[in-house]
C-alpha cells in the first residue's frame, strides 16, 4: 500500500475515535504484532499516545527494550487478523506468516510498518512511570503514514470478547473542540 | 429514560470503542457539562478509566474539589449537545438548559445522569498524579447504568473538527480477546 506522510498535528484525528490498533516490536531483528484497544490521545504536538500493554504481553519486553513501536490502523478487511493477534502470542508463533500482514521497514523506529493499514504511526516510549500500576505507557509519534487514497476507513472498534463495532458514516456537526 | 443497573464487569464493553462522552459534574448544586472524547479502559474491575481533562475546562475545579463525575455516552440523535457543550463553557451558561438535556440524580455521587443518554457512568477520582504532566485523571467506575432497549447504540467517535464518525454496524470475529 501506498502511504503518504501525515503532519503530526493531525495524528489524533486517527486515535480518538478509538480503533483498534495492531502495535509491532522488533527485538533482534524479530518482529511481533499485538492487538491493542486500550489507548487514549494524551496531547496534540507533539501527539503523545498513552496506551495500556501488559508485562503478560509477550511484546511489552521488546516495547521496553526498544523503547519503540509502531500503531498500525487496520480497517475491516483485515478483520481476521485482528482478532487471530489477538488470540495468539509471539512466543508460539510468527503471526505476520499466520495471518498474512507483511512487514515494511519504518523510517525512525526498528519496528515494522504493516504494509496492509491505511495509517501507521511510528513510536517512541516516551514515559513509563505509570508501567508498573496501571501498565500505562506514553508514546510520542515521531513519523506519521496514511494512505492518502482512503477517505473513510471502516476501523474496527472493540465491544468486549467477540464484538467488533465497524466504523459507520461521518457526519459534520457545528464544533469548535479541536 | 429508563436505565437498569449494568455490571461493573461490562462496563468496558462501552467504553473501548472510544465513543464521544458527556462528563457532568455538580459543585455547591450547580451542575455542568463537558463533552470528552480522550479517555481509555485502564482495568477491567473495578472498572478504571483514564480520561484527559485540561485545568482550562471548567468542570475542571469542580471535578477536582468533589472528586466525583458521571460519564454520560449520547448517540446520533444527540449531536448537537456533544457539538454544543464542546463549544461553550459553564462559565457562562447553563448548558442543561441550553441544550435541552435533562440531569437525573446519581445514586453514588453528586453529579448528574443525563436521561438522554443510553449509559451512564457513576465515577470516583481515583488517582490525580498524572493531572499536572498529562492532564490525566483515574476514575473509578462505582455503578454502571444503561438502556436495556438500545441494543445497537449509535455512538458518535470525534475526528477532529466538526467531523464525527457514527457507529455502523457489529460484526462478530472469532476473538478470545476479552
Amino acid at each position: 500500500m501506498k502511504k503518504r506522510n501525515l503532519p503530526l498535528s493531525k495524528v489524533y484525528t486517527l486515535i480518538e475515535t478509538g480503533p483498534v490498533v495492531l502495535l509491532t516490536t522488533a527485538d533482534k531483528n524479530r518482529a511481533n504484532v499485538m492487538t491493542l484497544a486500550w489507548h487514549t490521545m494524551l496531547d496534540f504536538e507533539p501527539p503523545l499516545i498513552g496506551c495500556v500493554v501488559s508485562e503478560q504481553n509477550y511484546s511489552y519486553k521488546a516495547l521496553l527494550k526498544t523503547r519503540a513501536c509502531v500503531l498500525n490502523i487496520p480497517t475491516r478487511e483485515l478483520g481476521k487478523a485482528v482478532a487471530g493477534c489477538g488470540n495468539t502470542s509471539g512466543r508460539d508463533s510468527d503471526k505476520f506468516a499466520a495471518f498474512g500482514l507483511t512487514p515494511k521497514p519504518a523510517k525512525r523506529v526498528p519496528a515494522p510498518l504493516i504494509d496492509e493499514c491505511y495509517a501507521s504511526l511510528e513510536c517512541k516510549v516516551v514515559d513509563t512511570r505509570m508501567a508498573r500500576r496501571y501498565n500505562f505507557l506514553v508514546l510520542e509519534v515521531v513519523k506519521a503514514w496514511i494512505d492518502p487514497d482512503c477517505k473513510d476507513p471502516k476501523t474496527l472498534h472493540h465491544r468486549g470478547c467477540d464484538a467488533f463495532m465497524v466504523a459507520g458514516k461521518t457526519i459534520t456537526l457545528p464544533s469548535k473542540m479541536k
